[in-house]
């Protein structure tokens, strides 16, 4: 009952390691060392191409990552459950990127930092954290642990959900029907979903457009839901006041890209959070011995859906 | 029975209303317009300089300031009680200020900004927050309010005081004896303590050289406490990473001083926190009643010690 990790291998050292120590009975290999293709049973990846279909009594594809956006369905045989990653450092990391994020945003860092080049000493109001309305889209694990963080700061906070939710203290919006009044109440936006066909392009002028004037946008989703060319043209106008990145399309990020050089943008190179190795070992034996006892894993997703 | 006020008046007129509202039957005054000087009791004050000299019936001095190190003690009339600003407001303000600074130390966003300056996308490895250890110099309301947050984000918390604390969950430190140790253990230092002769000059080579090599300083304390020379001398030896300044010596910093152009120094104009109108009025009546009450006021000092 071997398990394959094929993703980076430093971080790969690391999983052999607590694997060892963790599960000594269970055999761990790194590819391209895969052994007998044929004992290889699950498989933990983070873009394992064709290689599914290559191993006959594979049971289970473990992504290594929070989504499986980068994981082509379509090369994975269709029996094969695919269960994305869902452990404390994925969380820990973001609470605290996104918590930074908005802290920037509602002290005005950003344009503290322009009168600092500028050498100006000069104090701007300072405005009480329930004056500023967050707003997080996508409540799952991520976004839930964000708001719930952000909640103890004071600022009035809500989420958007496809389907309906409810969390103590935070203001749940659901469907495209509750889309409009969740974006018309929020100051800084934050982007959690996951990438499917309905969330690609979503962050565009039409989403900046129903927010209020002067807002912020905290996109720790995936690339390729933000149009670019319409955040940059928002920012000109004084629609958008400013913007955190952390994912980008491509990534990457080419160097002569507009976005680098905006005076109210920030790009980081997707590192808002990962995986860290010792908890997501735990993470995939719990899900090992669920499987084995026939049980639910943790982060199972719908195929169907995408997420 | 008045009260008379004497700093920002913009912030005066927002303190007018909120007593207006509280309490009616109390005259409220904004100087210079102080009417009859012997019917003021109260004095609430940023620097009242000889005007509390020249009240004959003042029973209290209040400050509008978290410190009280902007009066000058020796103008104010040996018998009267001096009572610093606390009020949630200040506290909430500091929180949101420290732990923005301390996440943008953890999270590497100085080098991750000078990253973006010169367009490279490099991630820099992820690290847990309890590695990262966070040390706070004050043990007052305001440090201990921020250790608690901190503390949530899982970073290994620490305090110094002059007078011993027990803080749950807090490694607490004391006196000339526990600085070094607490120093040593301290990755990013934190500067909380009021502005005394003790203090004066503290953040200098000496505290610096006792950090572990790496270390960065948020200070949030007094302008006098910070030797700026100091300061950029361990910045350009390495043995200081960044620092977070929202005081300096003098206030504002001049325009031709070195610190506003250091690429891993943050200067914000004395900003961290403030007293809030309506939480300060809060505040203030409710030490009018203990001072009728003959009880003692919440944040009265000791005048021969300076806070």
């Amino acid at each position: 009952m071997t398990v394959l990790y094929k993703a980076d291998p430093v971080r790969g050292a690391l999983w052999a390691e607590r694997f060892a120590q963790l599960a000594p009975d269970i055999p761990f290999r790194v590819w391209p060392d895969l052994g007998d293709p044929a004992a290889v049973r699950y498989l933990v990846a983070w873009q394992p191409d064709g290689l599914a279909a290559t191993l006959p009594n594979l049971q289970v594809v473990f992504s290594v990552g929070a989504g499986v956006d980068q994981l082509d369905l379509s090369q994975i045989p269709a029996h094969l459950p695919v269960v994305r990653m869902i452990e404390p450092g994925i969380v820990d990391g973001m609470v605290e990127y996104v918590t930074q994020a908005v802290l920037t945003i509602h002290r005005d860092l950003f344009d503290y930092e322009l009168q600092q080049r500028a050498r100006v000493w000069q104090p701007m109001p300072l405005r009480a954290a329930a004056s500023r309305r967050v707003g997080v889209l996508g409540l799952g694990m991520l976004g839930t642990a964000v708001l719930q963080r952000l909640r103890l700061f004071g600022f009035a906070c809500a989420g958007w959900s496809r389907s309906t939710h409810e969390i103590e203290g935070i203001d749940c919006y659901a469907g495209d029907a509750g889309l409009a009044a969740f974006l018309a109440r929020t100051d800084v936006l934050i982007c959690l979903l996951p990438l499917t066909e309905a969330t690609r392009g979503l962050l565009g002028r039409r989403v900046f457009d129903m927010l209020p004037r002067g807002a912020s946008l905290v996109h720790v989703g995936r690339g390729p839901q933000l149009v670019s060319a319409d955040l940059l043209d928002a920012l000109e106008r004084g629609q958008m006041h400013s913007a955190v990145l952390d994912v980008t399309d491509p990534e990457p990020l080419p160097a002569d890209h507009p976005l680098w050089t905006q005076a109210r943008v920030r790009i980081t190179p997707h590192i808002a959070s990962a995986t860290r190795p010792e908890s997501a070992v735990d993470a995939v034996l719990e899900n090992l011995r669920r499987h084995r006892a026939g049980e639910r894993m943790n982060g199972q997703i719908d195929r169907t859906r995408g997420y």
